[in-house]
């Protein structure tokens, strides 16, 4: 696990039912990914978007128990691999010892043409690191 | 292809890169889902909510172009399983001709105690119809 | 009133008190303010975010009644002022005929550089004779 | 000043003009004043909306200022008034000495027949020694 973020479950996120909207757990997994491309990978997302993105191009998520207001979660972020122009990660949040959601999700870096383009060396070379274990 | 429902990027969809932030785009599968009950297997979610909720198991999603501010998309829910107490659908938006995501999910039927219940009846009756082909 | 968008209550827009989440109905507003552009006074908001933008400088929203999940709302927007750079309009939201919110808000026409700017001369012209009555 | 928040203006939070998008805004100042209760008032969101809710009877809002992409924020609340169902605050987001926006707002305490019913004592008295400036 390379990253995690602390996440209260504030009113804002529930529904109707009393439990987190799924679509708000995106909005949590994004936050997670901005925080982390901020503190571990060094490249901000206020910096990447003043002319890339970083696109989510597939993701993949399993919803395991339900989260209720006022939980105190945590979302794991794990890096999986990185390709010449994309990215996988793994998130996981969970209440406790109780497993939330488990996502799978392809990153992609994009120009300013709107193309794929090559991550930045600084950021593979972090990156790959952290799966080759090296500090 | 069992539901359509059409859908306008408008601005509150849009990201600082213009396009449709991810996030939101389970809003509008979430819209559409709510609308195909109602409209289509005659169950509306204000109705289910009383006692019982269709939380969301698993979402698979490809997002295979961008979408940006001013799109006339449409949603195309085509369902696809249904099993006691889950069922499985897959949604398509596109704009125009040109596909912008591809989903599969599972949802599940949850009772007044929180535990996956079996659907309705009249529900999984229409939802047999439909997956037959039977009028 | 010089313009009426219907929106039914879906249940993204309701927290865990089962009526709508107030920031939401901001959404609605501008849901409502963006189709006026585009239908009544011909300058769509993804022809304006080009390079301009109409941002909110102040708002002020009287809640009289809490809407519920599946209510069928109409909002209707009245333009009441058009000055150099800002226009003054009034939003009102109702269920059958009960109000369910009354607002007050003041847009600014922005130009690249993001300091205020002059409406378009066919913006004016169009918010002129609207508020003149005349056709 | 009885409560700060701080608040990383992250991607979601943003428009196409890169921008807060003002209905967001309005998400902070809800999680502000969630926050407030659980912190200060000592009574959390989640034990509220057990059985009552707090919902917002009127807002008023001035934006002076756009708050962009990575901006450090806080919020500062300030509590007004407590009538006996209502009470009135003032929030105040600025970055760095730069005020963005200023609200006044009047909550309701509603319990659960959905009328307006009197705040429990300890929340009342809490409130009145913070705004007689007692410990």
């Amino acid at each position: 696990m390379h990253f995690r973020m602390p996440q209260k479950v504030t009113f804002k996120y529930c529904d109707p039912a009393g439990m987190v909207f799924y679509p708000r757990y995106f909005e949590m997994i994004n936050d997670a990914i901005e925080a982390m491309f901020d503190a571990v990978l060094g490249w901000p997302f206020e910096e990447i978007h003043k002319d890339r993105s970083v696109p989510t191009a597939a993701i993949e998520v399993r919803f395991d128990a339900p989260s209720r207001h006022g939980d105190l979660l945590h979302l794991d972020l794990t890096l999986m691999r990185i390709g010449r122009t994309s990215m996988a990660l793994q998130s996981q949040a969970a209440c406790a010892a109780e497993t939330r959601f488990r996502a799978e999700q392809t990153l992609v870096c994009v120009g300013p043409d709107g193309r794929p383009e090559p991550w930045p060396d600084p950021v593979r070379d972090k990156v790959t690191k952290l799966l080759e274990g090296r500090p």
